[in-house]
């Protein structure tokens, strides 16, 4: 993995040292305080040319400096470097903290992701790919509200319990009843996204060489977690009602897997919402094999038409399913609040990691969360994100079909904010993300959801306003078209 | 591992249904809903009896309902599980959630450290152990302006930067610039209170099978970030002048380390202050054979009679020490914000996997803490809760004086809250502890930090009251006299 370093500095024309000698200084202070290491790999010219917003002249220019000076130097493959000679005037440095960002366990995250990772904080960029509601979208007079609440009752700034706040566990418990789950607050642990979640399933629950069921494609294939705790992951085929039920007793046969991971409802990145009879049959298979299920329901709030068919929790006869959620597709990402509901003893283990991972989510998120629920703002705040979704889904739709019918085909997402995209003509997902990076579009191509896919882009209608949707949707189209 | 259930529910006398009967139900419903699941270990009829608030001739009355219907079973050991053949009168259920708590990767948390956790929640008791501030000495009324400034400005309620909030990493820059650290804010990873740092740092940087260095007592031993990544730990003999230096070189030779990690300021649990003659010698060692430091500098803030000797970040002459601070020790540990400084390709690496983690701590969190520092209310509050902490330390330290001398020795702590007692008379630290624990005290026995401890106890003064320390240590002093 290399990491691409962060920079914020730009030259002032206004003084009196030229820009490259500026930026020769930037980088040459960034090498002297050991920010930037002995063997550290520097960006690109053209991505330092626009990081620093000059032209690559000048770049070459302080490059040139930085290099008589001792403090860089070029390798055979053409990239440059921190100089291991250079930095300390007196002696070699013995530390090379290249080889420990090699060594780690953890997976690095597929350069793909590290690029859309980078990219998204780019101000002139459209973001296709972006899993997250707009920032209009975004509840932020309620919880303007909350913090007024919170100004007054002065929540607890203490450690909070290994399962989290009670009252936010009592308000998901009731969340979840409406949703004719029956979990009580003692069968729930709150985590800081169910990202984490899945982290901690993967950490406590799984033995190294065990494999879980994955749809293909999923969301699971874009993160690391179950991969790096040395897990395999099968795929297994979906269609447009959701997982092959029919394929499921083979599957378990041949792989004995730990866990199925499935996202029933708005899959991502399909958007595929698994029939009721699906549903019926994937819960029948548990019950006769004693397959483990942990359902994904984190678009489920979102849906646009109609609601959905009932979870796989409410229909668990026993104890057959671990049931995650969160509050960041819906309400809010930055937040950091997710839920687990399961059998006590999963939810006790999970919490004992939880606790020697972080210590528990932040209080503050936390009783913010509990204020969201219990002041009642989580169901007016759907309907009008709803309103919201619907609007840009169908402008999103229409643009597509009236430019791309035979080019390609695609899903009519009936919650979520998902369209997956599959390319008719030939058109490489992988080649179109780099020129619709070009063009300042960023989407996500199929193969982070599916390593092998050829053909298929994510496209998300949830961050982008409606102008800017527009625009991208017209641009990609003809991209794709040409 | 077995985990303990949490219970809330006390049955109510003044219902027609006996007590018994009540408890019997709530369980069984526990059992029906499939949240205590066959297999799972019951608490001990004492720990029913004090959960459920009742005697204990009313658990076995519930019990013996419960298994006669089948739904639980006595095993030879003596322990009383849910029932496998009973909980769903169908059929045996295929699937044994207690398997997979048994085999995920990630270590329990030692058994001691488990009953802590659980015991801190309970309201009767007088916590020793507690390694935080005491609720009336965190920051509330200051916290109550931040929440009002919040409501004002709305912050962003959307997923974050990797590497955290721009505006908070530019605030500890400042407040490292304070403490003579240089370290810009893109050398500055944000993350969810340090324990997650430790986390990042065994996942992401260290290779299984490698070692770290570590001094010995140390919080490390407490928690199970590096050995759950494999790596193993080696404990360093220190002495009043913290770690020492003069056996570094063969602990090198003979180890190879990856990393030594260090609490060089009122270091946990022993209060010890490393000299400054040793902080030269351990950055020279450094830079002579290559060792890589990481520095945790939790409790530095917490000075009490003078200033801390200057941090090992503020003398590394290149880029040898990753420097960790919290705000969960000074300010409040709910909050769960920390930070790393370090090489940018080490903070790159550690934010990469932070993603692949939780996605970044809460916004909501990063935003209060940037107030927290740009509004100034760092340093008064430090100065306040220094006032507080030195006539703690006083009280307990007078209280020993006047009734361990000779039974006992102890630090005199310059900072932070940690008095590190050596047993003299033989009593054994964990004869204490449960005896204590009985008596409704909360300590924490030398094991924790040091696996073949046998003389020591660890007591906070930070977290219980005046009165409560009093009574607390006069009763300590007590148990071990006798
Ligand atoms: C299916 C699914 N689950 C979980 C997550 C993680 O969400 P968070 O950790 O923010 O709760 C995502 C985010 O993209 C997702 O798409
Ligand atoms: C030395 C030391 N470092 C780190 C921590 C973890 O603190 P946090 O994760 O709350 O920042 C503790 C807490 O006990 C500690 O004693």
């Amino acid at each position: 993995m290399k990491s691409v370093a962060e920079i914020r500095f730009t030259p002032d024309p206004l003084l009196p040292e030229p820009l490259y000698h500026q930026i020769k200084e930037y980088i040459k202070q960034k090498i002297m305080q050991g920010e930037w290491t002995p063997g550290m790999r520097l960006p690109s010219q053209r991505a330092l040319a626009t990081a620093f917003k000059v032209n690559r002249s000048t770049i070459i220019a302080a490059l040139d400096g930085l290099h008589s000076e001792g403090l860089i130097e070029t390798n055979y493959g053409g990239g440059t470097k921190v100089s291991r000679a250079g930095w300390n005037t007196m002696s070699t440095p013995l530390l090379n903290w290249e080889d420990y960002v090699e060594s780690g366990n953890h997976y690095p995250n597929l350069p793909e992701v590290q690029i859309i990772n980078q990219s998204e904080y780019r101000c002139d960029i459209i973001r296709l790919g972006t899993g997250e509601l707009a920032p209009d979208l975004l509840p932020q007079s309620y919880f303007q509200k909350i913090y007024e609440k919170l100004a007054q009752h002065a929540p607890s700034l203490g450690y909070l319990e290994p399962l989290g706040s009670y009252k936010l566990r009592q308000a998901i418990s009731s969340y979840l009843a409406d949703q004719q789950i029956q979990a009580s607050p003692e069968s729930i642990i709150i985590v800081s996204g169910s990202l984490q979640a899945m982290q901690l399933i993967a950490m406590g629950l799984l033995p190294r060489k065990s494999s879980v069921l994955v749809e293909k494609p999923s969301y699971l294939y874009s993160i690391h977690a179950f991969q790096s705790a040395g897990v395999r992951m099968i795929g297994m085929p979906m269609d447009k009602e959701g997982l092959l039920t029919a394929e499921l007793g083979r599957y378990i046969r041949e792989n004995r897997p730990s866990l199925l991971y499935t996202i029933p409802t708005f899959q991502n990145p399909s958007g595929v919402v698994m029939s009721d009879k699906r549903r019926t049959e994937l819960i029948q298979t548990a019950e006769a094999t004693g397959l483990a299920i942990l359902e994904d329901h984190a678009y489920a709030d979102l849906w646009l038409d109609e609601k959905p068919p009932l979870s796989l929790k409410a229909r668990d006869p026993g104890s057959y399913v671990l049931h995650m959620g969160t509050l960041s597709k819906s309400v809010s990402p930055g937040l950091r609040i997710g839920w687990v509901a399961g059998p006590e003893t999963v939810i006790q283990r999970l919490a004992d990691i939880k606790m020697q991972t972080d210590y528990g989510a932040s209080s503050l998120a936390q009783e913010a969360a509990t204020l969201w629920f219990t002041e009642g703002y989580h169901d007016i705040h759907l309907a009008e994100v709803r309103e919201a979704l619907i609007r840009k889904r169908n402008l999103v739709l229409d643009i597509l079909a009236r430019n791309l019918a035979g080019a390609a085909e695609w899903n009519v997402p009936q919650g979520g904010f998902y369209i997956w995209l599959k390319l008719l003509n030939g058109t490489r997902p992988e080649t179109l993300f780099r020129r619709a990076l070009a063009e300042g579009i960023l989407l996500n191509p199929g193969s982070i959801y599916d390593r092998f896919d050829q053909n298929h882009i994510r496209i998300s209608f949830a961050y982008a306003s409606v102008t800017e949707l527009e625009k991208a949707i017209i641009v990609l189209s003809q991209l794709i078209s040409s």
